[in-house]
């Protein structure tokens, strides 16, 4: 009798874990669909913002890093308050303020400015002879399959020469992004171990984010780097990550609501990016 | 005895139970953040392709009505080769041809542009006055939070007048889309029951989709419709759908990957959308 209790006990054991396993995934989430999950969305670019946005001063963060984080795990944008350059690699989210240290991200953070993406590299493009930036961002330009597609690059090396740029926190009312980067901090590295990641943007994304290159570096200590504004490449292979998904999230109030987006910023965008 | 077993039989019953669920809830597929499952699915706008490219001709469909159905239950677009105008509304999908006959659309088909959302609306704007289609616009416009954001639209209702417009499918080497359109087929409706949907887009997506209204109608036994040329509204109201996230897919070949996206596009897109 005890052993038919035990026997009874361990029926109903099994069949309670198969209902509550029953229950569990009839309460889990449902699927949303082929491109927004899984692999798919790996493929997806994810801005935060627009570039014409941030010209024009609008410096407050609308994501936390921490939500950047779950779009991607390599990528560049600014801090809040335009409060350093964000350069993201293998899921380690650093900021380069103007003291040319690159620390952390404290994940609820917030950024105003921001692109990311899974790194699954689709390409890798040899680098044989020594080039400097405008001339590698050429060579790059002849080896992507089309001019209308987003990707996402990174190059490991070790460079003769890196220049960056990192620019202070502002305060309210922030002045436009060309008129803080002329009073930019520039720093320069020599023989220097690292690596350059970041985005080649479609002219169809005028406005949005930044047509053709824009590209941060950090060292390979990740203790200091900043947005890129010029390298010398002795040698190495760069890998290119083609991206056919572009998700953007505008911010949900703040004065993005009021920004005037009509303007060709064009002008502003050469003064800022170099 | 036999009580004791029984009792522990509960026991052992109950924690497997949890441990069950436990179990399956771990096994459970991961939240990818907020922007990408649920809710935010819902408030996101989803595109294919650009507007810029089907201006110059790109016209072979690059996702399903199927796929694009998972992204939305109302939304515009065209179909395969330009064969007819997209009405989608409440999860159901026309293609308006240029007899003028609106039919379900083939989950298998495929389409070359197309714009869908959730449309859980936000805002419900009276009408209550008469106004014709660019009144009624302008209208709008004073009404909406901010000109920065993309606004899913839905209008239902008897009116006046509407006209419409519809093009045939095209044939290799393709024309421009100004020079189909330039022999449209239109329609025009008097007295007529049915829905207007479409969007508004902001200009910051200027080439990407069309600044400003882009809005197809069909009546209400969805017999007939197309892209909304004109039309004169005594009153109702406008539902609107303010929407912060926009995805858009590019296609992964074709005509797209050689297309010049540089051009300033926007007189043929006056004279396409006209």
């Amino acid at each position: 009798m005890v052993q038919d209790a035990l026997l009874r006990c361990a029926a109903v054991a099994a069949a309670s874990l198969l209902i509550g396993a029953c229950i569990a995934l009839a309460l889990a989430p449902p699927s949303v669909g082929p491109a927004l999950g899984g692999d798919a969305d790996r493929e997806t670019l994810y801005q935060v913002s627009t570039i014409d946005a941030l010209l024009q001063g609008v410096y407050d963060g609308s994501i936390s890093f921490d939500e950047l984080a779950t779009h991607g795990d390599l990528g560049i944008g600014c801090g809040d308050r335009l409060d350093g350059e964000l350069v993201g690699v293998d899921g380690e989210w650093y900021l380069v303020r103007t003291d040319g240290r690159a620390s952390p991200t404290a994940g609820n953070a917030m950024t105003p400015f921001a692109t990311a993406t899974f790194f699954d590299p689709d390409m890798t493009v040899p680098i044989d002879e020594p080039k400097n930036l405008t001339a590698l961002e050429g060579y790059l330009e002849t080896k992507i399959p089309s001019k209308n597609l987003f990707y996402a690059i990174r190059f490991d090396g070790t460079f003769p020469r890196v220049v960056t740029r990192s620019v202070p926190a502002q305060e309210k009312p922030y002045p436009r992004l060309a008129d803080v980067t002329a009073n930019q901090t520039v720093f320069t590295f020599e023989n220097v171990t690292g690596t350059a990641v970041g985005f080649w943007t479609p002219v169809l994304a005028k406005g949005v984010n930044v047509p053709g290159y824009h590209l941060h570096f950090i060292t390979s200590d990740r203790n200091a780097g900043g947005h890129l504004l010029d390298m010398t490449v002795a040698e190495g292979s760069v890998q290119v990550d083609t991206t056919t998904n572009f998700t953007m999230v505008l911010p949900a109030g703040g004065d993005f609501w009021t920004v005037d987006l009509s303007e060709n910023l064009s002008e502003d965008l050469k003064r800022a990016e170099k």
